[in-house]
This record gives C-alpha cells, structure tokens and sequence, in this order.
C-alpha cells in the first residue's frame, strides 16, 4: 500500500477530503496548494543553508536558486488564484485577493533576505490559503 | 487548522512520517514525489476531456497540455532519481533504476495516446517510487 | 530623432509623463502594462487568422501561439499587480484586485475560444489598469 | 481615456503612426521595438543599483537579474531582424545587418559590465532601430 | 576508443581541426553548428513523420514539436551569429549576414510547412554557415 | 564541401557510422550524446576561466552559467536515457543504468565545485555512454 493510499485510508475514516488538483486552463481541474508550499520549503532550506555557510561560491548559489524557487512559488500561487477560485469563493472568503496579494509580495521579499522569518511569514500565508482552497473542495 | 497540520495530526497518531521534501542541486534537500503524480493527474484528466470532447479544438489544446505535463513528469521523475536517490537506497532496493527508467518511458507512452490506461499505469508506477521514496524516510 | 523621442516631446507640451518602468524582484524600477498589451494584440491577431483560415495545420499552430501568447499576458499583469503596485495604490484604486482578477481569468478564456470579442474585453481590461497604472506615476 | 488612446490623440493631430507590433511565426504580425527597449532600460537599472549598493547579496542578484534581461534584448532583437525585417527594408536601410549585429553584441557585453555608459550604447541602437523599424511603418 | 576519439584520430591523419565549441557570453568559448543541425535533422524527421500519417493527433504533436525545434535553430544560430563572429570574419566572408539571415528566415517558414524541401534548404544553409565557422577555426 | 561531408567521407572509407540522431517523444529519431558533451565542454571552460579570474563580478556569472550548463548535460543525458535507450540494448549494456546515474550525479556534483578534474570525470563519463550508443547504431 503506498503512502498516498494510507494516508488516504486514514483520511477515509474522518470526514476530510485529500483531493489533489489541476493548474492548466484546459482545464484540466487539477490544482494543489502544496506544488507553492514545496517550493516555500526549498526558499527556506536555502536561506538555512546560505546562513551555515561560510563558503562565498555556495552562497551566490543559494542566493540565485533561491531567487528561482520563489518564482516558482509566485507562479504557483497566481495560477491558484486566477484559475481556481471562482466569484463565488471570493464571496465566502472576501480576504482571498489579499491573502495572495500579500503572499506573492512575500515570496518577492523572500529575494531579498536571507532572514527566515521571511520564509516563515510565506509559509503561514500559503497554508492560510491551503486551508482555503481545502475548504472549498468540502 | 491547515489541511497539512490535520494530516500531520493523524500522522502523528500512527507511525507514519509525512515529510516533505528537496529538489535542487545546492542540495536544499526538499523533495517529494507529489510534484511528478500531480503532473501525471493532470496528464490522466487531459485525456479524459480529451476523450469527452468532440470539439476539434479543445482536443488540440489538451494535445499539447498533455506533451507539456508529461514532460514535468519526466523531469521531476529524473530529478528524484539523479538528485535523491544514492547508492545506500539502491542497495536496498535494486530495482530502483527500472522503476524510474519504465515510469519515464510511460509518461512518454503518455504523450502518444489518450488511452486512460496509460495514465493509471504511469500513477501506479509513480506510486511505487513514492513507496521506496517514503520507505528510505523513514 | 526617435518616435520615443517624438512622443515625448509631444507629451512634453501636456502634462503626461510618458515612464516605461520595471519588472523584477530586484527591484530594478521598470515596469509598463504595454508588455501584456503587445501580447494581447497577439492573442487577437492569432484569433482573426484563425478564422480567417481554411488550412488545418494553420488553425493548430494559431491555437498553441494563442496558448503561449495568452500565457505571457497573465504573467506580465501578475508581475505588474504583485511587483508594481502598492497598499496605496490599492487605497487609491479599490477595484485593483478585481480588474487584476478579471483580466487575467480574460486571459484564460481567451485561450478556449477564437471569438475576437474575448481578445477585445482583455485588451479593455489592460487599457483599464494601464488607466491606474499611469495614474499612479502622475 | 487611456493613456494609449490619449497618445494617440496627440499623434492624431501630428502625421505619426503609432503601430504596435508581431512577434511570433504564425506570423501574428505584431511586432514592437519596445519589448526591447524595455529591457534594456532594466538592464541599465540594474547597473545603476549594482553601482550604488554596498550589500555583496544584492551585487549578485543585480548581476545575474542584468544577464537575464540582457538576454531578452537579445532575443527580442533577433526576432524583428529575422521575423520582421523583409529584403525591401534591408535595401532601404544597407545598415540593418550592422545594426542588429551590433546592438546584440553590446547587449552582450552589457553582461560582462556594470558601466552605466554600455547600457546607454545600447538603447542608443535600440531607438537606431526603432527609427527604421517606425520608417517602414509609414 | 570512443567514437570521438576515433574521429580526431581519422582526422589527426588529415588537416581539418575538429574544434568543438562555445556558446555563452561568459564567454565560456564553446561553439558549435552541429547545435543548430541536429535540431534542424528534427525539423526535418518532424516532416517526414508528419507527412507519413494519417492520425490527427500525431500530426498535430508533429507540427507543434516542429515548432519548438525550428526555435530551436534559430537560437542557436543567433548565438553563433552575434556571440562567435567577430567583425574580422565578417571581412574574411562579406556574405555572414545574409546567410544567417536567410538560414534563421527558412527556420521559421519550416513551422510553416510540411515541405521537406524547406528543411533540406535548412540544413543547406547550416552547412555553408559551419563551412565559415570552420574555416575561422582553421 | 562541409565539414560534415568531409568527415562522412572520411569515416565512409571506414566502417565508422556517423549518425547524427533524434531527441524528442514524438519521437523523430534523432538523438545525439553530443549535445551532452557540448554542454559538459562549457561547464569546464567555466571552471577554466573562474579560475583563472580574480574579478568577483566575473566568478558570479561563471558560477551561474556553469549551473545552467550543468542542468543541460543532465537534461540532455536523461533524455537519452529514457527516450533513446530500448531494453534490448540495456541487456547488452548491463551497466547502462549505472552510468547514466553516475554520468548525471557526476553534473550535479560540477555544480558544486570548480575542480576541473570533476568535469573531466563528466566528460568521460559522457564518452563511454557515446561509446555504447554509437555501438547500438552499428
């Protein structure tokens, strides 16, 4: 039994969904806040290692793999809001034009330090929208 | 209480750890196989509409969301393998590089057909990468 | 001298500043709407020879240009909504969020059809935020 | 009004056309030296904010964000000489090959340096192939 | 003994120099036109393919591939044409531009076109461009 | 006469194939370890010329493009791997796997470092998976 699938079993015996879902505009219905939250995850590894570092060529590494990894959590997160969410979300949820207003604004912050706090802050605001969306599919 | 906490939540109570995890070469360390199995979902739901459609459009369209998902799966296929996988959890498992070399080789299949088959062979193939994937966490 | 050149002179007689600004997290400055309105008239260029065309091979290649043009638009205006503007542009202008929101879900259904009245209510919508746009830089 | 349509008022009561442009091989048939010019603008700001930072993390991103833009100048060149210019412009302008050639190897070198007057260079021959680009316009 | 290798010792017995080379503006000095041709040999097999169906989708798969790889051509052609030669070949060999522009010019009526004669045109001009690469290698 | 045909004429009075080969899922046939190689040759010049270089600006940019350049050998290598390689030749190759695995982990690694021996260990790496696949083409 894989992970997916016992993860699912447990989920089967409470009430939550585990629905995973689309990003294109096929569309293809597929969409899933944890392709931003991975991400998030890789932004602040990188900070973490940049900070243990003591090596000038690593740092510049982790500054520009950091610089793209929160592109992609900017990517992610825009295709989520554009796509996803419907009029009738938004009426539900009034603050969702903020919450991913403000969570790509993090994610451009995210550029510009190596404190990962910043990287925390872009966490919360991600699962703020994870559980959202997770609401939504209720 | 995000979706990911009330997983955890219900992780936490049996003995299964739900980590994610890296993907780059600084190495961050964050890596998961969930990144591959959405971009095969949304290969498998691109040949469904493909098949529901009769409008020689759309069924362009889902053509080539199809090539371009299939290609995230190859590539987040490869990453797994090349980047995480060392020589400790191919010891442990021998049959690590024929997994990801079929699955790679089904997500191309993908790209040729609609023939949903194909899809739930590349899941299932994706799935049993995850197992080993998870297997190596714990 | 150039038509930027011309231009300028003639705004230079009025009293419209005519900036072309910036795109990236750096954040270097320079940002301007005209990007996603050059790939907007793309986007309604592909749909008008697409119908205006009997060769099938044509028609397949203006629908995946269309695709790509129409990515480039909502990439252009996120970049714009998250990078450029600012709490007080929003205080401003309360109806940011939705016409951001609307012009790139526009930019979506443009990729679904060949009715060049989608391509006109998305070129609509980015004259209407390069309206606040310029507004901003008074 | 738009800035675009009050733009074009102006131009109106003047004898200058203000087409924008193609850029894809369908051919869409929009074509503008703008895209160009813009990046070349951000390049120059990233020279000029690399010049005027102490902070060793922002110098790297300042350099690699400028390699990337330098790049678009040069695809965005490289697409109006190939896509856009036709053997009757080339007659009418001997100096077309030059041009391009030119602007695209200072873009080039625009990589290699953060002087400020490398960038001038090159938006100095973008607008020399704006003029030709809005001569064939006429 | 690897098939290079075999290569420079067939060729260590004649005086033609197997130079293979650069293509950044590190510049890292590695150029090559056998970059251009493989991806011009695909354009080609794409046609081919194309022409000895009789299945929709794969022609429509065969006709967006060909598209991507034609972009293909053309990038690196362009590369070579702006990052490898310098004004002194272009004095060893005046018609430098025409050719890279005819060469990159047939690379976008290949999108247009199941004609193999356009590719066969394509790979022609590939060759009379590597002909001058390798003379200036000389 | 080309370069290429001088070689075909060359290797013509040999028993040596030269075939130049595909690289895409439709599939067009043409695949070529070279493209690997190429790519290998510009991480080591960017490893040659950081070296060599006392200009911090400088080592950033080859840092940056040796890492691109390194993404492009892994992609260009799993490519072959899964589209080109069929199970009968891993039998007659049973170390197939193993050296793509290590060809490709031996990229990562060159990332990480400017040791020049690292990219030669790449290079021949490259060359014994060129050596079985031209054995294939046989």
């Amino acid at each position: 039994m894989t992970l997916l699938s016992r993860i699912n079993n447990l989920l089967d015996s409470t009430d939550i969904a585990l629905t995973v879902s689309a990003h294109c505009d096929l569309p293809c219905g597929v969409y899933d806040p944890a392709q931003a939250r991975l991400e998030a995850q890789s932004v602040k590894a990188c900070m973490e290692k940049y900070n243990a570092s003591e090596d000038a060529d690593f740092k510049v590494r982790a500054t520009f793999i950091k610089e793209e990894r929160s592109d992609l959590v900017k990517h992610h997160l825009w295709v989520l809001w554009t796509d996803y969410f419907k009029p009738a979300h938004l009426k539900a949820h009034p603050n969702l034009h903020d919450l991913f207003w403000s969570a790509t604004k993090t994610a451009g912050e995210a550029k510009k330090t190596n404190d990962v706090a910043v990287a925390d802050k872009l966490l919360a605001e991600i699962d703020a929208i994870a559980e959202i969306f997770w609401d939504t599919k209720k």
